[in-house]
């Protein structure tokens, strides 16, 4: 299989037409390796994010379900969240997400997948994790802004949520379906 | 496993901030159930996205390979693209992505996946297709700011890829991984 070469796009202007909280955009003037340009392309910048495939001991898998406006639905998901400024690692935010949003911890972590919502606009990267035998430490200390349940789902739970396409977060089906391409069975 | 209720966000205030033919945002007040507020949350309104794994009548993978200004990379891809308003259906514009991006044609189609590239910001949703015995029809027909190769790989090179997570396209890698799990050895 051929090893690709990396070939850049040149910019030739860039300039931030939103610098908000949670929106920040970059317009490009872009020029291609065959001459062609793009006058306005829009690029997504976000900090990286996380999410975690996390078992309990028992084999239950630790979801949650929120609300996603941008969809408007209610979806199944894994915990998930935003590598902040003060986490020093990515795994150190997925494991504070989880621990806030679900109340669980501990365990045998391993980083699992690392990929784009979409490289062609996102500037970011999601880094999921493998959790094993976490455990219940807390309540959930949820942001005020949050509005989110907790369940404890079988293998085959997870398993139909998949194959019915109730996991609609693509970021969260490619670790998920990794998981069943390489755990046939519960183990 | 309890069936969610979809627990809406009360829409407070809507503006577009954004209507540009790459970016359309849309800002809004929400009010959640609990009755917190959140003053600005933006949604990207896209049109629906299409990617589809094809397979020739030898068992080899049409990818394509292609740069992407938001992670900076030259990446292996499905071959995917955008839903014209022209196109009657999902499956109509990923026929047509495949045959102007590839040349490739024909074959047996069926829908795979309904995925989003993310429920909380996208508007859209992300349909992705299996077509089996696709076979070259005629050469490429690329947009002027299209530059893209295509690459004929095997089961083992894609599952390579997906090893090593240089699938970088969450939209892409959650197909290819479902692929995985149901077809653990080529057929």
């Amino acid at each position: 299989m051929e090893i690709l070469e990396n070939k850049k796009w040149k910019v030739l202007k860039s300039q931030y037409i939103a610098r908000k909280p949670w929106l920040t955009v970059r317009q490009e003037e872009l020029e291609l390796p065959n001459g062609k340009r793009i006058p306005e392309y829009y690029i997504l910048e976000y900090p990286n994010w996380v999410n975690v495939i996390a078992i309990t001991k028992e084999g239950k898998f630790v979801f949650v379900s929120q609300y996603r406006p941008g969809l408007g639905i209610t979806a199944y998901e894994l915990c998930a969240g935003v590598c902040e400024k003060e986490d020093a690692t990515p795994l150190i935010s997925a494991q504070r997400e989880l621990l806030e949003e679900t109340g669980y911890g501990n365990g045998n972590w391993s980083e699992w997948m690392i990929i784009s919502a979409n490289p062609s606009t996102h500037s970011n990267l999601t880094y999921c994790y493998l959790a094993t035998d976490v455990e219940p430490l807390s309540g959930q200390h949820l942001d005020e802004t949050e509005e989110l349940s907790v369940h404890l789902l079988t293998f085959d739970e997870v398993r139909e949520l998949l194959q019915t396409d109730q996991i609609k977060q693509a970021t969260h089906a490619a670790p998920l379906w990794k998981y069943m391409a390489t755990h046939p069975v519960q183990q």
